[in-house]
């Protein structure tokens, strides 16, 4: 922490007292008591309310939002807190999403609640139209099996559990068991939710064997595409600006769960420093999807009459973050194998861009228009959305290594074989922070293994985890980029770093505002011999085009 | 087919009669009599008998498989059909694929069904143990909710229809109807199962719109990585040298579909003519698996409570094809949101290989195992899987062209923005099969469209289809491997022909000792222009280290 300022903290796995370095740029995750705030600061000041209605559109029908601004030098900083509104028309639709006052941008200071400056550049883009917007079922859905846009519904299947009752308990309110597996489980403001200790019975001693110390989302990347006045600055970290879980909503049963879910709060803190409740923030279920376990069938040439095949049974721990227009769905999903999967889903409303055009031959050829004309006067803007998790692996205990396993061609000596090449596999086992650091390339494959090299199997070899990152993607935004400096944890897929108490969250302690000085990135530049080790890696990327 | 001779086809499509090229080398698939004659073959000759019993296994506990050898040049070949016998003991287990007789190869004729040769260079290798291979169910349970291995067994949760009963109907036996889809499903003894004539409801006309005239595996490719005498030959073609469907076995209900499911029977033709009837083998189901087709909540900063959320049902048409030890689940799962995904899921018993070792203690530094020891005496070959599927896409209409829209990045001007940088999309039209030829880049993302050009939606853009190939992988081997020739529709993720009879199977027609002339690779090479065209693509390759 080389001369800045610290404070200390209490690093409760290694029972002793760490500094833990403040970064030098950053504020905390917005309170939800802000945010609120925040949606309303604007219509105090008059300048404001006479460009709304010079937009013709009445005060009482906008909706604004806060937007977090992202950092772009100092000379947009003033350090100070600031934030961009976002303003819609709320006027004939629940989906005021699609209806962006497009061009209008009004700088806010958190602080004070004070409009610091209006930009208005969209006086000739109309307001989208209403029509057709809302996506309610209740106003939708017809007697007919039809909803009103005369789409088919269907009837869902129950889920039912087996006459014997769901095959999970939970105790305490927190600690989950489910088919050898036990892991405590719960709710965190910026996280969404954390697993924690999670194990399994060794079915042949019967003893509890460790696998994961502490599982969360970390950070979360979103910029969008077009570096536009009214849209440069929209490159969120939902997870350390918004609070991942300050957004997760009462999940809905039936619908968001299945029947037998079982769902649990999370305690929250107000600006205040009160408690709230976030009822049914997070739903656990066994989960039968009509898929296949394992099986094997014998074929009729060997004359064995075998048919073995066994129905995958899983446990679900979900939660759904509502950030704004988007929705994201974080599985955790338990299988009786051993494998965890983290699955990501996106649902929820595009964040659309206004325009004046209604029609494609409307555009010019080669116009730029950052993104697809998806309606009259709307523009779906590309976008990415990159989620990280960290996960403190104790595979057997705290004492693991990571190895990254090479499959290469191997060309075959003249004369050894009549094939001229075949895969060869190289086990690499990372020696510091900078070795750990995994770029995915997709012709120079590669397995990542987090192992226990002191605990081996019965044929000698160390017992482990595969780790596989479903995102096989990565930022292509210039490494110097502001943004890209911010969430320069996405820089690569994999990252292994040994247990820091101050590391806990990819883009940095203190997101808002800050300039990326304390991310992944800038951690694993040292030169820090991994053996407890974290591992973050980024689970999902989508383009929406 | 330059001076090639050819037989004549009548090309149905297109109306007219059309000359389909006969490629100059391979065999059509092998029946089910030829590969259970074959099973027998060596025992025939006394040669084989001999190494046999000196080995130190009883004839009657011997299991030979016949295995396709590729084509490694015409001193191999000879001129006629041949194969090549792995033996196994299957003593004490009905797991015989755990107890490799390593290094014995018996190369059989396949017409006279005589011994050509024999290979052994593993008499030194001892066959590993039978004890806890058996995988069978009603050997394992315990009644005391753990297997005989100690694993906890868990319930499954049943999925019920909804009390109205199923969504689906199966009209004729072979027309599906389900929430506005319509298509026809057939059992295939090459492809496993096909989709045809596939239809969706217009939700605002009521008129069916095509999506796909026709779908299915068109060649597995499953190259292992052992260049040594007993292995290199190990390269399969799953569906053109076994028949992907003639090795689907009957689904086990409960198991491999959930309860409430409708099977389907394949007819297929035997050696000598007859129709046969393999059971139960593809099933139809409605699928809930506690996922969520869409949701949005609205924050509480907006000040308006909604918590829309709709539960996802689809439907699921699945087959699994059992190729001697691996299971490969294939499911074609339709979405009401128009979405179409082909899974195909890995399932079954490896093909292990014998070894002296039952330690690494006693394996040489950098010795080259070509695997992993699993058990004592046991390595797992490392070896991959390709499976490609053909869509012939017909998007509102056979007229479809193919659009690659790249993502990259766009540097800003000096003065132009605070951001340095965006993706940018850039859409172009394949206008030539080479041009349409997609090798993945993971830093040069692209989308995949299949587009009407001449249908537009209501804001003027072409309507279509994305092809998202998940397949994000792709072949090491030398180009010029003889293998790699014959697989050589894994060199590029996706391809697109023109509409060709004589190139529906993406490793060729006769793919048994073919030498790789007649495959993606070979087609593509012509300039013809892409208009109405079929659409390859990879959905999935593994690594098994």
């Amino acid at each position: 922490f080389q001369g800045e300022s610290h404070v200390l903290a209490l690093d409760l796995t290694a029972g002793k007292v760490a500094p833990l370095p403040v970064p030098a740029s950053g504020y905390p995750t917005m309170t939800m008591d802000e945010q609120t705030a925040l949606c309303a600061a604007p219509f105090s000041d008059p300048a404001f309310n006479a460009t709304i209605r010079r937009r013709g559109v009445r005060l009482d029908d906008v909706a604004c939002l806060p937007i977090s601004l992202g950092w772009y030098g100092p000379e947009e900083d003033g350090g100070r807190r600031l934030i961009k509104s976002q303003c819609y028309s709320t006027e004939g639709t629940a989906n005021f999403y699609m209806r962006p006052i497009e061009g209008l941008t009004v700088l806010v200071d958190m602080d004070t609640g004070k409009v610091v400056h209006i930009s208005d550049r969209g006086a000739g883009i109309p307001i989208p139209a209403a029509k057709n917007t809302d996506y309610r079922g209740a106003a939708n859905d017809d007697d007919d099996g039809t909803d009103r846009f005369g789409y088919q519904t269907v009837r869902a299947p129950s889920m039912e559990p087996a006459p014997e009752g769901p095959g999970f308990q939970i105790e305490d309110g927190h600690t989950v068991r489910w088919a050898g597996w036990e892991f405590h489980l719960k709710a965190d403001a910026r996280a969404g939710l954390i697993v924690s200790r999670a194990t399994v019975q060794d079915p042949a001693t019967g003893a509890r064997r460790e696998v994961i110390y502490k599982g969360m989302a970390s950070e979360l990347f979103v910029p969008y595409m077009d570096p536009t006045e009214a849209w440069y600055f929209k490159t969120y970290m939902d997870a350390g600006e918004y609070g991942f879980g300050l957004q997760a909503m009462p999940l809905v049963p039936l619908n968001d769960c299945p029947r037998h879910a079982r769902y649990m709060d999370g305690v929250f803190v107000a600006a205040d420093g009160r408690p709230y409740v976030r009822e049914n923030m997070i739903c656990v279920f066994e989960r039968y999807a009509g898929d296949i376990a394992w099986r094997h069938s014998e074929s009729p040439i060997t004359g064995m009459d075998i048919r073995e095949s066994r129905p995958k049974v899983t446990l679900v721990a979900r939660m759904a973050a509502s950030v704004a227009n988007y929705d994201y769905i974080v599985d955790w999903e338990f299988q009786t194998d051993g494998l965890i999967r983290i699955k990501v889903g996106l649902s929820g409303i595009l964040m659309v861009k206004g325009t004046p055009y209604s029609h494609m031959n409307q555009v010019r050829r080669n116009e730029e228009m950052h993104g697809t004309l998806l309606s009259e006067n709307v523009i779906g803007v590309i976008h990415d959305h990159y989620v990280t998790f960290r996960l403190d692996m104790d595979v057997d205990g705290a004492d693991n290594s990571f190895v990254r396993v090479d499959m290469a061609r191997q060309d075959t000596a003249p004369g050894e074989s009549p094939r001229r090449s075949y895969l060869k596999a190289t086990r690499h086992v990372a020696s510091t922070e900078k070795d750990a650091r995994v770029r995915l390339k997709l012709y120079e494959p590669a397995e990542f293994h987090v192992i226990n090299p002191t605990k081996k199997t019965r044929v000698g070899n160390p017992v482990g985890y595969k780790v596989v990152p479903a995102g096989t993607a990565g930022s292509l935004l210039d490494p110097e980029d502001p943004p890209q400096k911010r969430g320069a944890f996405t820089n690569n897929q994999i990252w292994v770093t040994p247990y820091n108490k101050s590391e806990e969250w990819a883009g940095g302690l203190f997101v808002y505002q800050s300039k990326g000085e304390d991310t992944l990135a800038t951690w694993s530049e040292r030169y820090v011999c991994v053996s407890t080790k974290t591992v973050d890696f980024m689970v999902r990327k989508m383009l929406a085009v």
